[in-house]
């Protein structure tokens, strides 16, 4: 299969001029932000773009603002030849890969912050992530000025800030959250499974297993408690060697459910490590 | 003079249809943010707007997240019909006076905030003052989608935050700041000038010949230092009761001048009070 070369807007300026001409035409506009290492969980988000609007602009930028020193910041995949290929044969109509200086320029000092849904489990874990999260995307909403944005239920946290951020901040788009991909094995598809060993792999397969056996027993009536502390129990017995959270929450604001058995739509989440690899799943109840 | 009633809308929703239509007719668009409380400041930035853009929405919202407890959030002005007709006969074309809860939905929970130009002046006497400031502002230039917004350099500091959000977040609108209009003695027009009492008007009046007077011996070279202690006791000695700030600082980043005379562009700043009243005004140097 041959694939035209993808047209590359570096600046908010080209970026713009480009979506201003789609939009002379009265074409829809959908973004898919990503931070590169594409895999095929982005590629379902850009052919769901595709059918939500012609024209699919996706934004590749390695965001520094939402990694905390220590973090995969400097080791996260970067193949921009690789992506921008992958994002040709799905369809994407251009790439948007602004430097760090096109996005911070010297004297930057604003921040978005989402309260609440921010909180709990990786706003724990990585305690200014989804202010780093939040900000950047909201320039991103405002640099292509898209009609619908598309993101993973992987990161169903992330999901959740940003559908509140563009609510209360009134940002005139579309926010469309899509189920996560899988490996055979259930693995979420995740940029950081490029990081696991052939040892640790395995292991890394069992991580959905055991959530979606927890949102089974929670289904079946089992109390919230229980079933925390047995999946817990699980993923230790698997070999992850650490573990940042197993939590069932709220599936609409994360707010803390129990005791005793759910009575509202929940979700199962989880991060848990391997070696210098830190995994995150979730699944509905 | 007889005017036309002046459209109001409500909702975000009406808001938007009608910048809709406008721009459907090709019409460029300027929002004038405002409180209420109108008078000749407010009526310029109109006035400058019309000159902008064939189309003007002045937003009136008495936005409590920036006042803190304490602080005169019910004794605010507020006469809409009043501030209506004013606008009307200014050259308006529609009003934007959303309520609280179409502004601030249950749950709502984001925040923007602006570090460095936030954090002197007012930033110290009023601690969450220009975080209720840029993200109300932000909100209002997301739901109204102007294509320009004019702001008062009366709040120089607010206008200063205003500007960064805008650019940090690349919100895509031009930020217009106009001069302070003026009292005959140079008291800076100001909604809260209404609570003066008739002894304390004449005292209130002299705060912008002292700020002027302070701008005048900078520009004859005198040190920063000197010149904020003369002021500050000129301030005293003309019957302010307290004093917030006088401080002389960069005109663009409000960073600190001085020690000794000032070698770049700077602007005198004041906060003071007269009984429960709090005045403040600024003075390019």
């Amino acid at each position: 299969m041959t694939t035209a070369a993808l047209p590359v807007a570096r600046t908010v300026a080209a970026l713009r001029a480009q979506v201003a001409a789609w939009r002379a035409a009265g074409e829809r506009v959908a973004l898919v932000p990503t931070m590169g290492g594409l895999h095929e969980g982005h590629l379902a988000l850009v052919r769901r773009a595709r059918d939500l609007a012609p024209r699919v602009v996706t934004s590749l930028f390695v965001n520094p603002t939402q990694f905390a020193p220590g973090e995969d910041f400097d080791a996260y995949p970067r193949d921009e030849p690789r992506d921008a290929a992958l994002l040709a044969a799905a369809g994407c109509d251009l790439l948007y890969a602004p430097t760090a200086g096109e996005m911070y320029p010297d004297g930057f000092s604003t921040t978005v912050t989402v309260a609440e849904v921010s909180a709990p489990l990786d706003g724990i874990s990585r305690p200014h992530h989804f202010a780093g999260v939040a900000s950047v995307v909201s320039k991103l909403l405002n640099q292509c000025g898209p009609d619908v944005a598309v993101f993973g239920e992987k990161d169903y946290q992330q999901l959740l800030v940003i559908r509140r951020m563009v609510r209360d901040l009134d940002m005139p788009v579309q926010i469309v959250g899509l189920p996560t991909v899988r490996d055979a094995d259930g693995l979420a598809l995740s940029s950081r499974n490029a990081y696991l060993t052939p040892e640790q792999r395995p292991i890394a397969g069992q991580l959905n297993a055991i959530i979606k056996a927890a949102a089974e027993a929670l289904r079946g009536g089992e109390a919230v408690e229980a079933v925390e502390a047995s999946a817990q129990a699980a993923l230790s017995q698997a070999g992850f060697e650490r573990l940042d959270y197993l939590e069932v929450r709220a599936a609409d604001d994360l707010a803390r459910l129990g005791p005793g058995p759910i009575a509202a739509p929940a979700r199962v989440f989880v991060a848990a490590r391997l070696g210098r690899t830190r995994l995150i799943d979730n699944w509905p109840v």
